[in-house]
């Protein structure tokens, strides 16, 4: 049986959506869950649930909790009995095998990074989001947000590592691997991706080359790499896309009665495609990289999102992706060294 | 009268486009336009619009052009009498007032900066977009990928020139200007947008600070300033947003019959965001920073989209936006002179 260790006081409706998704993921998954936060309040919200005591589940106390609007860094450093910071020793000491929080994204990242430390080789952590595309399969698109300012070895790890999300996780055969830039001519791009290129193209993934914003929700690749900043911004110019179509459809579409009921089932439409893009909602983002698994969620995250996320950290667990990142950058490490010894 | 140098060889169905565009252009606005391009292409398709010889059109040859698939750094270096290099040139000797091309962006771009040469002051020409908002006012953003690789002082003075866009073609009364980023807060953020944010700050406009992806389409500012490299992706995946969401609803909608009309009417408004998203089909976009006037249109422009580009053409060369970016530039160069003697 898994064990996964949920920060219980993360998200805005902690620790109620928290306690919700880990009766459910014990339930339907037979994952067992730690639940960790302060004690006097998820106990009681875990005995609301009739038949709780019998489920695989363990409040584990923390004194503390890192708010949203907290600054991540000054958290981190101080809060040293925080619940994603107990939670991620769970995670070190081996008592969970993954953490899940809806908390402080920043601060779960670098409690994650610190505490659960690093996958051997990896040089930095990258959070991975699955995005939906017009063939219906979703593309992987890392980094999203984790590192602002990367290098083109970085990206390099980012495209191992996601070629391993995607073919684990996702069951793409030979996943495709495109770096974003803007045309697809090699020599397009800015100083970054032109020095990635090179190196991507030593890697043993099958590196298609650049691709452009719009081919991400084409489906034209598995995977894509960009820096956490590119990433970032294409997440959320994502959301606003949506919205601002929407709002275009609205008005054209009521003008008429058969619009009125089009416009109704449109908005159920773009509420999906919300949801599927803001990473967190959809089972959460893991965070690739670092020792044991991590996943993130949005903080307005429900009792389902959770739930989800609980299911989605007990997969990577079963299927050792760390395991697999770590021999892979090895292996190239190595083949590194010896091109160079030749 | 104003004149504009029109590249009649640029777009993708040249010189048909281009001419009509002219013409059209020539008979509503009362512009005068130059079609630059060879004579035998050109000056037969002008004579096929009736009472055409009665407009203030006239063809000036250029026997080269370069096409879409050039590359665009060969391509300037090499062909001295393209058709974009004359037209250019046009506006350097004060002939025209701005230029019109429909062609291959980057040759568009370098061939504006070389030869009619930067406003005194402006280190890099930006290319501008304005994005539809769900207020209704379009959102000027820049740079959309005149200049990969920025500095804090590029975007500086991006951040002048998109207000004095925002402020005299928009007309925004008081433009509030924002720096694209991953969060609100100041320290949220790449080595380039920390960097930036002091120097924006010193400048003579509203700066609100930082703003996401998602506030783009919001219209909570009136100029958003980024990295050509963001600026580019951030315009591609809004256009293959619109593709996917369009999907979903297809597949949403078409499952019931007042779901089918409601479909039909919503075709319409992707079509038209798209358009709007994609800066060439929507007036063009202006490289600001350029002596004279620089508009660049989709390749796939028609007669349509090319009279409005030459429109947007004649209204900037009208509203002197080079002398006012010229003096706010120069204020701003001698204040921080100043500010450095004390």
């Amino acid at each position: 049986m898994v064990t996964i260790a949920v920060d219980a006081m993360g998200g805005d409706h902690a620790p109620r959506s928290e306690v919700l998704g880990a009766v459910e993921a014990a339930r339907s998954y037979g994952v067992r869950v730690l639940l960790v936060g302060r004690e006097d309040l998820v106990k009681p919200e875990l005995e609301q649930h009739k038949g709780s005591n019998h489920l695989p589940i363990q409040v584990v106390h923390a004194s503390e909790f890192i708010k949203m609007e907290d600054s991540a860094a000054k958290a981190v450093r101080t809060k040293k009995d925080s619940s994603i910071r107990v939670a991620s020793r769970l995670v070190r000491d081996g008592e969970a095998a993954g953490v899940v929080s809806a908390g402080n994204t920043g601060a779960v990242m670098a409690t994650a990074k610190m505490v659960q430390g690093m996958v051997p080789g990896v040089e930095r952590p990258a959070l991975a989001s699955a995005l939906p595309t017009v063939t219906g399969k979703p593309t992987v698109v890392l980094d999203v947000g984790a590192n602002v300012d990367c290098t083109a070895k970085m990206l390099a790890q980012f495209a191992v590592m996601g070629e391993i999300y995607s073919r684990s996780i996702m069951h793409a055969q030979t996943p495709r691997v495109g770096l974003l830039s803007i045309g697809e001519e090699e020599h397009k791009g800015n100083e970054l991706t032109r020095a990635a290129t090179p190196l991507m193209k030593t890697l043993p993934v099958n590196f298609v080359g650049n691709v452009e914003g719009r081919d991400i929700y084409k489906g034209v690749v598995d995977v894509v790499v960009c820096d956490g900043f590119a990433g970032n911004v294409l997440l959320k110019v994502s959301e606003g896309v949506a919205d601002v179509v929407k709002h275009m459809l609205r008005d054209s579409l009521t003008a008429t009665l058969s619009g009125k009921a089009g416009a109704w089932l449109a908005r159920n439409a773009f509420a999906d495609f919300k949801r599927r893009v803001d990473y967190s909602e959809y089972g959460g983002a893991p965070l690739l990289g670092v020792r044991g698994v991590c996943i993130i969620c949005h903080g307005s995250s429900n009792g389902n999102a959770m739930k989800n996320a609980i299911r989605v950290a007990a997969e990577f667990a079963s299927k050792n992706l760390n395991t697999k990142i770590e021999s892979e950058l090895s292996r190239l490490a190595s083949a590194q060294v010896a091109a160079r010894v030749e």
